[in-house]
């Protein structure tokens, strides 16, 4: 996420929890995320740590029309390429705009790094690309998230992420011991442990996720029973959506 | 951020905004922001390459009392240095619990890497600790809040970020190259552009950021000055949180 707004508190962040979702849908894991400000070095050295040790890279903002709108040119520098004005882009931003409004500052946006390929926008038109295993996206959510649409045949996942949530006003410390041994028994599945306080009741969100529904559902069923054990009553809520 | 819950698209992140405003509050600049799973060795190498090249490194999440809270542990190994149980932290455990409640797994919160000052926890007691400059807080975020807030006579500061935001139904296209322009002249300042779309207009929101509250103020007179030339009236918003 490049972007001084979220780093400034101006605005709240949406597309972390965006990307959680639509990856954990395509089964691909989400390793790390990071907040970066537009500062052209601090992109180039995230861009280039995260695009050799993760298999895809997405980036969100900067590729707009104006002076803090660096993006772009920070990737070509992160792959030692020049940024070069792409014909096909220019003539979606012609589309859009006409020539009257098209201007210089727009005409920007028709800049990619040399050898990216575009990634459609189907909103306000202005592409992103793809360079190597680096997907950079619009920032705003809304558009962010039709662009990630685009890209789907391009990713390559594995069996989606299945989770149960099971809340209980029990405290996730009264049962951490017997916790550790169910994550233990039920090595196949991730079990998290969050707690909450809601209308002044301490209780806990215990999250069981993996990629095989079946060993999702034992380990939730195990679970369910060591919270009645303690004489609590197991609630599932809502699935989460992955 | 060390947590699964906020990469699995469970939980909307709530902490880097609450950073975003306390650090700007203070005058330190938020250079960056991660969000990683609860996985020892990925909690390692990131604390290890954050604390190395920031000032100051704030971790949130991991410290509670259940199997997947390893945040002590790897930044006990991020740093070579042996977990040890803190008499204090113990103190206070026992004070909060009683001696009945107290069970091993609650017990393990007392335990921090040998070195580490203890950071309070006015909430729900279970203290943080601080080794160098990394400061290891809990995950919810009133209690994140909380442990902060007493830490600020540990933390070097400069003069407070202030912004002023301009709200205009301009597209930030049509005056990128008079914005550029713009900030070269009010070097002293950042000038962000975020376009938006409310009520099916589009505009842009035009934040002004810098130390110096008359520079600040300068510019935002410019570009107040500038939309109008357009045409268009700007507005005020209500002054960001920094």
């Amino acid at each position: 996420m490049i972007g001084d707004e979220i780093l400034s508190g101006r605005v709240q962040d949406a597309n972390i929890r965006l990307f959680a979702r639509k990856l954990g849908t395509l089964g691909i894991t989400f390793a790390e995320a990071r907040v970066i400000p537009d500062v052209t070095e601090l992109i180039v050295e995230a861009v280039n740590a995260c695009r050799r040790c993760h298999d895809y890279v997405f980036t969100t903002g900067g590729i707009g029309p104006t002076h803090d709108d660096i993006t772009s040119a920070a990737i070509a520098k992160a792959f030692g390429v020049p940024l070069v004005r792409d014909a096909r882009a220019e003539a979606l931003l012609r589309a859009q705009y006409g020539d009257k409004r098209l201007n210089p500052a727009r005409l920007t946006m028709a800049d990619v790094p040399e050898g990216a390929t575009l990634i459609d926008n189907p909103i306000s038109k202005a592409p992103g690309f793809r360079l190597g295993n680096v997907f950079v996206l619009a920032g705003v959510p809304f558009i962010a998230e039709a662009m990630f649409e685009g890209l789907q045949g391009q990713l390559e996942g594995g069996a989606p992420v299945v989770s149960r949530t099971i809340v209980t006003y029990l405290t996730e410390g009264n049962m951490a011991e017997r916790l550790s041994a169910l994550q233990e028994e039920h090595a196949d599945v991730a079990l998290g442990s969050y707690p909450f306080l809601r209308g002044g009741q301490l209780g806990t969100s215990l999250v069981v996720r993996g990629r095989d529904e079946g060993a999702v559902e034992r380990a939730a069923g195990a679970v369910r029973a060591l919270i009645r054990e303690y004489g609590f009553e197991p609630m599932d809520e809502d699935p989460a959506p992955n």
